[in-house]
């Protein structure tokens, strides 16, 4: 654990399959005009928008709807929730949804009271928040990004071509989030499965960075094991509990600011899938899936040891007598056809990327500096090229 | 992750070399009287008092003393410091030393502004915390109680021959804690190593327990290998920081909370070492030590297939052609190894343990129910006498 860190994370979690009564203790706390921000209406087929409501009237509260929030909210999406958290007068932004819908009540927590362009304030030139921030709770609906204990939030920009991430502090994290698993059965394999490598890639990018010895990577690996067992149970019975439960607490805590504490971290695999997410509005986690093979193969030659080390503690590849070249090439070899067993999308052509697409997604990449090589404009373009 | 749990941890982290200097964005949040709680006045010949006295000052803090607390501290000892921190009006309670310091300045700050007998009412008759609470701080100087970041607290009655701990809730965790592994160098190799038992015994006590699919066994296998590793090293080279930091590190989450959420735990090593305690004030660690064996291989057989887990993940055993039972007395026999190599006690008569005091030990040792076995007084009599 070298260098300074601190660490502080506020979010108070209610997690099973009556988590939802949490709401009952939380919102006594704030004022009386709620903001209820969701996505599709799927929560209307299936019962939990009814649920949410009926809790919120019993607790007196004034309902305002922001519904409509995209898989990746856009910023004139954007600039709509603020304008709605106006007229409300919000005290509490409650989204009942995904991590993008947690995502966006974060990004109109931080905007409703300052008069300014969100977008240009926060993803373009990524300032602080200066403004109050309106309090913020998710119900969660959808497994993956962890938006519900950390202050992350993922804007998309279609006439700039850009999805860009703001990482806010914990100031701006979610008061509380009602993590229930059974409220996550319902999303098709597709997502479910997306949303697990969104999980394993929030993992892997902040184990594949730095050489030092580092609790938080023993931790990331055991998490990694759990989520490894625990999905290959929920592909074939997506109903399990114990399974499906594993992987919410895994994702939570692949993305709550645990496990980069201490060490340096990559994201280039997220750069490389937000830039494909751009140009496809593609699903976040196929994004990252299809990208994985060839950028992990183009960067292991400069970081053999830490994916040598992946293929023994993760992967239970036998190192006896191999090089830590041969370990690290089967741990990526034993990955990849977990990868597609489990069903996830392998290349970017199976998304909608074409060639054309090409030099706009290289133009859009953003580049991180922790990985085991920085990329320059022609190691991303040789990755890009090696996922269609 | 079976059964419904909530997660709650406000401690605010300050973590490094320079991890004090977070003291000056803390300290103006409270107000002017500081109770001052350290121990035996190491910390005076270190200069870690010079430098947190320096940082008071400088915040304008008014400081009041509160120092003798002993390394098991005694309900006696309790009663005074309540006195002094009425007769300071403490606004904040700042602990600077071990986890017992810490452990002290949490049962005065739920006691202060009550008008009861602490010890009867917290640790005799297990009651919730009913009057305010005076904010702690913890500056830690040892490592191993994780109580920097809980609500733990032991207090022991030496007449009354008892040594229990009450679990408050997160109201009265810690509000900051600070981490410098640098602060813990000048602790003798046998303290050292003593914390890095109590670490070991807090992870393996939530470990052994249940038989259900859980990611904080994952999460556990993760920190025990990560705290193997960096003893080897400390054991070697007590200055060496990388190693000292993960070993902080990892005591800090090895009690907070985290890996206990959504199982079952035992306990029952602390309830033995805590009669052994009683008895001879021996140091907590050592007490875990001089116990563990006797009681898992007592236990071992009710709950082979986690031992052998265990064996495996954490030890590195081969499994092949092997019975669950031989692999788990494989893995305790790789501990035991492991255990005196890093010079932990085996036996209670090293800590002063005699046979007289057996009767007595038996009846102080609480019985805790998440065990793979229920131990009755026969039970706990076979284990202590097993510990000579």
């Amino acid at each position: 654990m070298l260098g300074n860190f601190t660490y502080s994370n506020p979010t108070k979690l209610y997690f099973g399959r009556e988590a939802l009564d949490g709401l009952n203790e939380e919102l006594p706390k704030y004022g009386k005009n709620v903001l209820l921000v969701y996505g599709g209406g799927s929560i209307k087929k299936n019962g939990i928008y009814d649920k949410v409501v009926a809790i919120l009237k019993a607790n007196g509260k004034e309902i305002y709807e922001d519904a409509g929030v995209m898989p990746n909210p856009t910023s004139e999406k954007l600039n709509e929730g603020i304008e709605r958290a106006k007229k409300a007068k919000a005290d509490l932004i409650l989204a009942v949804g995904g991590g993008s819908v947690c995502d966006y009540a974060k990004a109109v927590s931080v905007s409703v009271n300052c008069n300014v362009d969100a977008w240009d304030k926060y993803y373009i030139r990524y300032e602080d928040v200066t403004c109050d921030i309106v309090p913020v709770g998710c119900v969660l609906t959808m497994v993956g990004t962890g938006s519900e204990m950390n202050g992350g939030s993922v804007i998309t920009n279609h006439q700039q071509k850009l999805k860009i991430g703001h990482v806010f502090g914990d100031k701006v994290f979610p008061k509380f989030s009602i993590l229930n698993p059974e409220f996550t059965y319902t999303l098709p394999k597709y997502q479910m499965v997306s949303g697990i490598y969104d999980i394993m890639s929030h993992i892997l990018e902040q184990y594949f960075s730095g050489t030092d010895d580092n609790t938080s990577d023993y931790i990331m690996e055991g998490l990694l094991r759990s989520l490894i067992h625990s999905a290959n149970i929920a592909v074939e019975n997506p109903s399990d509990y114990e399974a499906r439960s594993n992987i919410m607490w895994t994702a939570t805590w692949a993305l709550n600011t645990l496990v980069a504490k201490g060490k340096t971290t990559d994201w280039m695999v997220h750069m490389l899938g937000q830039a494909v997410g751009a140009y496809t509005d593609a699903t976040h986690g196929m994004t990252l899936s299809a990208v994985t093979m060839p950028y992990y193969k183009y960067i292991l030659k400069y970081g053999t040891a830490k994916f040598a080390r992946y293929a023994v503690n993760v992967w239970g590849v036998n190192p006896q007598g191999k090089t830590d070249t041969q370990v690290a090439n089967e741990g990526l070899a034993v990955m990849e056809s977990w990868m597609k067993k489990i069903g996830l999308i392998m290349n970017i052509t199976q998304l909608g990327a074409t060639k054309e697409m090409l030099d706009g997604m290289v133009k859009s990449t953003l580049v991180m500096d922790g990985g085991y090589k920085v990329m320059n404009e022609e190691d991303i373009r040789a990755v890009l090229q090696a996922s269609f």
